[in-house]
């Protein structure tokens, strides 16, 4: 999940050789992220040839209104593998809102408006599983037999942990410490054995698997250990060339009309100079315009930037505009549409929770028969 | 809880004016210890006037046969409380046993000897309820929310995670960490008033209030502040003086025959004074001996060394051995019948545990809507 998008549902794993290396973990070398590649290609090309043998597990926290640094981030991928018959499984992580804040917010606003995305996008509720982990009782359970796997010292050292604990300018909570552990629970107790992520997030994963393996190796055979999928997610810059996030205003909203976007670019900080080139550091807004138009053209930000010219920001703005609303019509057209039927979400969330409920409840069966607690 | 329990349900809270007061804790004075012994006779009187408004939460970690320092530690008391009306929930906190050690041992045993004698002892499993926590997933969600309203510092404070941790000789699990907000979720979804504890104990039952509060608060009244009873159960030693514990063999089980424990007792180490005196500093195995003879007839210790006087190490054995076998004959002649039974125990935990999911599940439902996780 790209570092572009605000709060994308938060998975991590320590690098192997990096003093955040897990006790257990298997044994590594220095070039473990070369390694990591090499395999990632070649799992890259399993999924390619053998979608229906993969169940991916991706989605979000639900803090707000999504926009193009998660579309872009992470929902397009996760689009692609739908498509490509993987079977996919998206968690609005909505307990995770509150590792790092007092209040839950509009959460259900956020999780209905995340729906509409979801399938606007192209994620079909009849093929995919869209749930919230708040409604799977026995995924939640396996927080306490895998709470007991790891040691403190383990949780400290996960490195987004760390951020995120820094970020908040707050104590850190019991639940920002063990987070990591909870999406362990999402993806196993879903049974998924791939999960998209960023770089930055591999070490979520290794601890799902160092927690595969622990208890596996304590209890019996219940959990194969889940994969990671390294995706190259562009970097969404905010307008502003900030990170992309809405309390800055700096954040295209997939949900906005046409006009509104319009009227979003047309605020953008630019610069005098009237020539565009594209140059994050000197200009970053000029840059993050140019980025915006780039990824919803796929076209080149240089190629855009030399055909501008000395068109000047109002040129590109105009282009941009124009880019974003033409790439994004159609998923506002049918975001309208299934909007209109106001339980149009809840049935998706209802029938997601349900098949989640049904297959972590075999879970934590087999978890129960494993461990002897069977009375 | 008494501390000469081996593995009582650990239940605990900060003492205020210490630095393990949390927070979010009332202001309090360096007299709190009285003044919570001054509320601790108000709430007692107010449990026999009115046991019909009171419900308790209390119970064990199944690790292993219960013996003596469990009855007169706390299973007494309970059983008191339970005759005299108050509602009473009896938890086998099956997911603590995992907190310290690798692997979870014959829980299934320990527990189904457990509901044995509990209902040996007096608890009617008709009026009273007997579950395991790990059967109860709306409980254990309750760690998601609960989690989010810690900070990790006031997880670190808690005195009893400090000694339990150093005592283990292991790095410290994220469940041990955790725990006193699992004990929180035991109590509160389960919407008991009342915790019997140990004076040890009390900062347990304190994080529990302060999790109430700072929900309540945050989300709208759901939780009642439940209330510590504090009770002064005598502690129970070793028969070799020590601190009672299977693992030393120095414990009397509640199901062991009248021979079994009188072997036991006859291994007993005394020493080489032949007049028998009460002094546990300097006469460890003889006064162990008393205090068990004390306990079991209800007599004082010095009482019995007075009446045995010259008798020597074996007239006191042979004393502390009628003792023990007169006052457990009824407990274990009705716990040897309920064990003919082999779905006995079964049956009460199916009862206990579907009576709990009731009850944590409109606890959930109620958290849910307060924190508007509905969708």
């Amino acid at each position: 999940m790209s570092a572009g998008c605000t709060q994308p549902a938060r998975i991590t794993l320590s690098q192997c050789g990096s003093r955040t290396a897990l006790p257990n973990s298997r044994s590594c070398t220095v070039n473990s992220f070369t390694a990591t590649l090499a395999r990632n290609d070649q799992l890259a090309a399993e999924v390619a040839a053998h979608p229906e043998l993969f169940r991916i597990l991706t989605g979000e926290r639900p803090t707000g209104a999504l926009h193009l640094g998660h579309y872009f981030g992470t929902i397009a991928e996760r689009v692609r593998l739908h498509r490509h018959g993987v079977d996919t499984f998206v968690i609005l992580a909505d307990y995770q809102v509150i590792t790092d804040r007092d209040g839950i917010g509009q959460v259900r606003d956020h999780v209905h408006n995340a729906v509409l995305d979801y399938v606007a996008a192209g994620i079909d509720p009849e093929q995919a599983t869209i749930f919230t982990h708040s409604a799977v009782p026995a995924l939640n359970q396996l927080m306490l037999p895998f709470l007991s796997l790891v040691t403190e010292a383990e949780l400290h050292r996960n490195p987004t942990v760390k951020a995120e604990a820094a970020a908040s300018g707050r104590a850190l909570s019991g639940l920002l410490l063990t987070y990591p552990v909870h999406q362990a629970a999402d993806i196993l107790s879903a049974g998924a054995n791939l999960v998209p992520v960023g770089k930055d997030n591999l070490p979520h994963i290794e601890l799902a698997r160092v927690i595969a393996r622990r208890f596996n190796d304590r209890y019996g055979e219940v959990f194969p250990e889940p994969r990671a999928l390294l995706t190259t997610a562009p970097e969404v810059p905010g307008l502003d060339g900030r990170k992309m996030s809405k309390s800055y205003g700096n954040a295209i909203g997939l949900s906005m009309t046409a006009d509104e976007t319009a009227a979003l670019i047309r605020r953008a900080p630019t610069d005098s100079q009237r020539h565009i080139t594209f140059d994050p550091q000197q200009r970053p807004g000029v840059s993050a315009l140019l980025t915006t138009a780039a990824l919803t053209t796929g076209r080149d930000e240089h190629d855009i930037a030399a055909e501008i010219g000395d068109g000047g920001a109002s040129a590109l703005k105009r282009f941009t505009t124009d880019a974003v609303n033409e790439r994004f019509a159609e998923h506002r057209r049918i975001r309208g549409e299934l909007a209109l039927d106001a339980d149009f979400a809840s049935r998706v969330l209802r029938e997601g929770n349900r098949r989640v409920n049904e297959i972590a409840e075999h879970t934590l069966e087999q978890v129960r028969y494993a461990m002897g607690t069977v009375y």
